[in-house]
């Protein structure tokens, strides 16, 4: 079986962690990534959410604080500080330094992100084909007002040094418009057995992967079942800020109301927490399979087995 | 007094820590930095003398070791052999890479590598103003014959790598052709009240220097007196693997030949070690005044009597 998956950073690297648990031998995943939180920090390219699925599912994430590198030191960050050069802010250890350093050297030498994706996979080995959403950048950007008056903040800068503390009243995905998708994009979707989207953030990460001009289309053509699990339960995001974006585009903070947003041309199954299982009858009302079961990925069973609740409907609505 | 001093990288920094001690207050010491020995290391300009310089005077460097950062760690090539990234061979460590980040980054925004240098400095306040010998690009390159035939590689690959241990047929200092000094280099020398040539290494530290078009003139029409130190004691140098290549230029390895090497139209007064005292007359001789004193640097005590009897050479010649 041929599984497609369109990922974020720590829920979606958690969830494939599960998934891969949950599959047959031979069956084979791809994940589309996302780039859109990618930043250039002291001239190297960062892509957060790619090396987060690459260190989760190869084995070097710090489960800890669920992103960067185990085992990591921060010689770097120290220095930088005595240089008084920043942000900050911005946490990147010496381990996580190298992957940046081998990405960045690998770009300036001509090869695309998706090709130094796959290189860098050759060490980590993830045991899924990890293809970045697009080889062009885009990077998201975020309107607020804060003190400074209106302003437009990476979304770095608005997650990791505003906690999302202030409303945001706009989500730019920049360059996304005129951004294609990297190669194999399209045709894992197009061959794909299973399209799932895990509980990763519906606005910042798979919004944005579905924001590259292409992909929302192929995901709605696609001859394979979708299957989304919603990141909301309980009417809060488990982890994360997800309301503060879902806001920005309008959305209410609720499972049903994620479903909607994504809606029936997109979804063919939602798979909302038991304790939401009053949204079931709302979600199918508008098109979508739903079914209740625990949502929770408090460890690699229990998330396997929301893989397997996830798979379990993409069969059903295939049937 | 303003000093100017041409140096390479530990035996220059060591040195220059002996003359910060022997001056007086108000004594100005401008330091003309090789620049040969630079390499571009994982996408990133590596300046291994400027920061030898730099890290010694500012209190950073590996005392053991006379190159790197003191309280290093070493993440960053661990993973860089994970990766299959070289070289293996140069060692990078996590807080030197920092200086490395940050010397890029600017150099990348359009900087000068003298720019960067001063703005290194604000961090390091080495008490001595360090400007490289050129903002352009020069490395040095040696020709070598091995198993896998004529070839010519990086000085580094020669120096690091393969420990000079085949004979050096030829020393390139590629790009010093057409490099041009750094800004306030020919000015200093001009300007100076002394000029010392540190007991560097004669070929691939300061002959580098002196290879940059310009230089070399600017030091013989120098007003100041121009006093050298050996670093060739008793026929061998005090460290590192200097007679390699002074043969590669056809110079002997001992202290009278480098006097001679460097010429009366170059040097005014050469200092030796007493245990190389029957060298004076030869090289007096030669035109060069010469004098015999404990040339080993042993520690900042002795160094600084080294700096002092140069500084006594060159108020001598003057008077």
């Amino acid at each position: 079986m041929r599984i497609v998956a369109l990922a974020g950073g720590i829920g979606g690297a958690r969830f494939l962690r599960g998934l891969k648990e949950a599959v047959a031998p031979g069956d084979e995943i791809t994940v589309i990534g996302n780039t859109g939180d990618d930043i250039h920090l002291y001239g190297l390219k960062v892509c957060p959410d790619l090396d987060t699925v690459m260190y989760t599912l190869g084995g070097g994430i710090n489960e800890d604080q669920g992103w960067g590198r185990t085992d990591e030191t921060w010689s770097i960050k120290a220095e930088m500080k005595e240089y008084g050069v920043g942000p900050e802010w911005f946490g990147l250890g010496d381990r996580d330094f190298a992957t940046h350093l081998v990405r960045s050297q690998m770009l300036s030498a001509g090869y695309s992100l998706s090709q130094v994706t796959e290189a860098l996979c050759v060490r980590w080995r993830p045991g899924v084909r990890l293809i970045p959403m697009s080889d062009d950048r885009v990077e998201t950007h975020v309107r607020i007002t804060d003190e400074a008056g209106p302003r437009v903040v990476h979304f770095q800068e608005y997650w990791v040094r505003l906690h999302a503390a202030v409303d945001a009243e706009a989500i730019i995905p920049v360059g996304a418009d005129t951004a294609k998708p990297a190669p194999g994009v399209l045709e894992a979707i197009a061959a794909a057995d299973v399209i799932l989207l895990p509980p990763s953030n519906p606005v910042v990460s798979i919004g944005t992967i579905l924001a590259v001009p292409g992909i929302r289309q192929a995901v709605s053509d696609a001859s394979a079942p979708v299957v989304g699990l919603s990141p909301i339960i309980g009417g809060a995001p488990v982890r994360g800020m997800a309301d503060k974006v879902l806001a920005a585009v309008g959305v209410e903070t609720s499972a049903e109301a994620v479903a909607r947003h994504y809606g029936s041309e997109l979804l063919d199954g939602w798979l909302v927490d038991d304790s939401d299982a009053e949204a079931v009858a709302g979600v199918e009302a508008a098109g979508i399979r739903c079914r209740a079961v625990p949502l929770l990925m408090s460890d690699v069973p229990a998330t396997a087995g929301m893989a397997r609740a996830a798979l379990a409907l993409a069969a059903e609505v295939r049937a």
